[in-house]
């Protein structure tokens, strides 16, 4: 199933994609698509529903992130070794952990804000993890059978507040806008090797990342068991898996965003994103 | 006001601790103590409410955590300058932030985990503040009107996990009861110089920690509207500004937590914490 949420910003209602690609209003069903409502339950109690019984979403309602209310956003770094390179650093030898603040989260399609200041606001495109069950010390074996499904995430990232501001990436991640997630959650069984997707950005029509999930450093099943061990995943928290080569800093020379651009990216089964770039 | 919540842990009730030390039940005037209840005029809505006309919450109840469905656990590293010193840094050009999951918050006297295999898990009283209207790209001089009130942190730290296992200090502040905050939110009107507390810890009735906010090398006010440059703060947002020295780390030789210890922790005005120890 493809979950999603439509509607006005933090007006958003729980919707489904139907065979035919049009969004099914979830609402009468569940009260959102956020942790309580990604339990295996409750979603096999919205597959056992007839979308063809529900509301049709108006078209052109504006598409909202994925999941509502994400109690953690936690991402990893370094995660594909030609991307790590890029960088100028070497594949880490444990996964690289890091917060995004959720005020980032917003729509696949909305514009994402330059902070003022910026002149380093660069993309990455990401396979994003939605849990479903709550996971603490889960082993690898284990560890995908917390998994609600997966998303879209543009791990929108300002270098230079990354890291020549002192210490801690947090600062260069955590703009409101640095986290267009959707435009739907796609739930585990239609993903069964999440280790083999292609995926894509494009700046302004050019394409800048091209890469496969299969290049992972550390796997979705790793990361699961991994961050369990240092702090409970709830549900409707949100792993993003770090991004392929291509990215703005890696480029020679170095090339950012400025506003007035257009991102687009997408990976294989999960849909596709499109952002403007605006001034904060 | 002293705002608290008091109950079963996840079933917690606002409440108010009266003149008289009473706690009282708010549950008829909020739904909860977070941040849609943190507004101006919501405390001012409470303030006009007779505490003696509420009913008395049972003695013996568990005190929560002082703010419930917190968006953004955001922390300041090595804020004061002596506490740098003392783990081997130099002082920060500008403030370190990181986050801490917020999974991590329990009450102020709930039992902390020693999480499997540390063998460095350490302490920190820090002063808390606990955001009350939304702040984005504020001035300093305006920046303390955002405060909703102020709180005890104990921001417990596993250091290998922190600083020896690769990039990023999330996986050291993550771990499920790291984050204590309580026993109860002093609303701002009380604090009117949040840069002149006395804060302490205690390990087995040891002092360790011994200091005062005024030493802080970036104050409340210039924390605020630094953060709201790289993120916006929402209501009910905690930033825990960092801690005194005396932590595990910086003894010589250093001493860290096991199971079966108690932490004693306390703020001028603010109220005391109580922990034992025990193994995740």
């Amino acid at each position: 199933m493809q979950l999603l949420r439509a509607g006005a910003r933090g007006q958003e209602r729980p919707a489904l994609r139907d065979g035919t690609g049009a969004l099914r209003d979830l609402s009468s069903i569940v009260d959102d698509i956020s942790g309580p409502f990604l339990s295996p339950e409750c979603i096999e109690r919205i597959r056992a529903v007839d979308p063809s019984a529900l509301p049709e979403v108006p078209p052109g309602t504006r598409i909202g992130a994925c999941v509502g209310s994400v109690g953690k956003f936690i991402c990893i770094g370094l995660n594909y070794a030609d991307h790590a390179r890029e960088t100028g650093k070497e594949p880490p030898d444990e996964p690289v952990v890091f917060m995004k603040a959720t005020s980032a989260i917003c729509g696949p399609d909305d514009d994402i804000e330059i902070p003022r200041g910026s002149e380093k606001t660069d993309w990455e495109v990401e396979l994003a993890v939605v849990i479903g069950t709550r996971a603490k010390y889960v082993s690898r074996e284990q560890a995908l059978d917390h998994v609600a499904g997966y998303c879209v995430a543009n791990d929108v990232s300002e270098r230079a507040f990354q890291s020549e501001r002192g210490g801690q990436w947090t600062k260069g991640k955590s703009h409101d806008t640095f986290g267009p997630i959707g435009p739907w959650l796609v739930t585990r069984d239609e993903i069964p090797d999440p280790q083999n997707l292609d995926l894509w950005l494009e700046v302004d029509g050019v394409r800048r990342q091209t890469g496969n999930t299969r290049t992972m450093i550390f796997d979705v099943a790793f990361l699961i068991s991994y961050l369990s061990r240092f702090m409970t995943l709830e549900p409707g928290d949100v792993i993003s898996t770090g991004t392929p080569p291509g990215v703005g800093l890696g480029l020679k020379p170095p090339a950012f965003l400025r506003p007035g651009q257009t991102i687009t990216l997408g990976i294989e089964k999960l849909g596709t994103q499109a952002q403007r770039t605006v001034s904060a």
